[in-house]
């Protein structure tokens, strides 16, 4: 007879020749980096479940929440990167690898509403295409780090509008590419666009993680941003979000994405000269900053 | 200007302030339990980014990863289950929690299948609704750990066909309900049924999860087993399987689930005394154990 077994019962009954085994099965795995991965995941779970003793119905309701949590993501929304938002750990990911030198622009979270292509647009362009809002002016340069501007960086925009919604979330209210842009900085490396002051927002509650936030008694608000990813030659992109001063919850923000330095004055402006300038009408708010790269390593 | 910040940004770089922050913004939790469980999954999951220095790439991976599995779920198919198996987690959940005194038949995973409502068969009967297989008896008792026979206790059967396969994944092949069973036990706590020999099968490998697998060099294959559950008046329920001695894989059963007890003989038989006592025609195999409940505290 051939009972081969796999020695999984311990006389313990803390299973840890299970976390062995699992962890010596991914002995075949190809790719070291992999392996280093599952390992180090598989002993951080099962610890997880040891020092919690999670019960068989906690461990069927956490089956039904990630089931729950995938079935919710469509070409248009991303609930496994919101779930990972409201735990931090997008956060934490960005923090570990978006770590700058001083005066560089520091980054924050991608956030899960980057779905589509941003429009091609002409600095200056307006990317409010509803209007309503607060008109906005945002303008500033992209520069090295060492002050040289970057002419013909590139900036990917992207905002929730005044009432704190995205383009995707309304297809039937906002037309496609509402509150998006893609500019390229001129020769001097500045940059200059049209907008609405976007509002703050709740993340989408009507999933699981909305549920989870419920449960938690937390609030599902983020502070007012504007997202941006900044691209030029020989530099590290930066993706980051400009956090409108003063808005509500810059201290509480539901995905913990908020960074000192990112929050921007966005000025109560009535200057007959600017608006001139950017071809707006008096009076406007004006949010002015510069973004600043890390020459690639 | 209120610029409150979140502080998320350390010196170091490690983000310990994020998950300080992640785990303080549980604090109106209304169940100490759920605050305990999501404050012990945020601290690991988050040592686990810092300890492997989880890159941005990665985490893009991960959120793929898991909304594909999320995706592969169907209502005949639990690809999260399927990925807790072989991660070891079912496992270890199931020896945190099935912890039996000596003597009680031991638990093991309930696996991805249970998915459908056994039909209600009576004793003697052939689960086996095809036919093409090694024909086989299982019988025994279940019995209480004093040794009571427990009159009434209920037995739901389910198991993979010769080729390996269960029902719900050839609805074109096997009419519902083939290989499963739901059988209450005689006066005498005796249970008999006829069915096939088991195969020994691979867990299904086109989803994530068999990727999952061929990227860390594993096989896919659970050594051949019969499940259970089995229920009594006042005792605790077991969900089991029952091992075919000397099946291929049993010292590498993909999701871990081999417990030495479980092993059993399918003896070959050619006994007309025991071939007439189960109404089958010889030879056929016989596997024959008793199920051992604890009394519930």
């Amino acid at each position: 007879m051939t009972t081969g077994t796999t020695g999984t019962i311990g006389t313990t009954g803390t299973g840890e020749a299970v976390t062995e085994e699992a962890v010596a099965s991914l002995r075949g795995a190809a790719d070291p980096r992999l392996r280093k991965l599952l390992s180090g995941l598989i002993r951080h779970l099962h610890d997880f479940v040891r020092e919690t003793r999670l019960t068989q119905e906690e461990w069927e309701k956490a089956i039904g929440f990630l089931t729950a949590t995938g079935q919710t993501c469509t070409d248009t929304r991303q609930e496994f990167i919101l779930l990972s938002d409201v735990l931090g750990l997008s956060m934490l990911v960005e923090t570990m690898n978006g770590d700058r030198a001083p005066g560089a622009t520091e980054s924050t979270v991608l956030g899960p509403f980057h779905l589509t292509e941003s429009p091609v647009r002409r600095l200056g362009d307006d990317i409010d295409l509803v209007g309503g809002g607060e008109p906005c002016v945002v303008s500033g340069q992209v520069l090295s780090r060492d002050g040289t501007a970057l002419p013909g960086a590139v900036l990917d925009v992207w905002q929730a509008d005044a009432e704190g919604y995205y383009d995707v979330q309304q297809p039937d209210l906002q037309p496609a590419g509402n509150g998006r842009g893609l500019f390229t900085a001129d020769a001097e490396g500045r940059f200059w666009f049209r907008t609405c002051v976007p509002a703050p927002y709740p993340i989408p509650t009507d999933g699981p993680v909305g549920a989870l936030l419920r449960a938690t008694g937390r609030h599902p608000y983020r502070p007012a941003h504007i997202h941006f990813i900044a691209t030029a030659d020989g530099h590290t992109p930066v993706t980051t979000h400009i956090f409108v001063a003063g808005s509500d919850y810059l201290d509480s923000d539901a995905v913990f994405a908020v960074k000192q330095s990112l929050v921007q004055e966005f000025t109560e402006t009535d200057d007959p000269a600017l608006a001139r300038e950017f071809g707006v009408s008096n009076p406007f708010r004006h949010a002015c900053f510069d973004l600043v790269l890390e020459r690639a390593s």
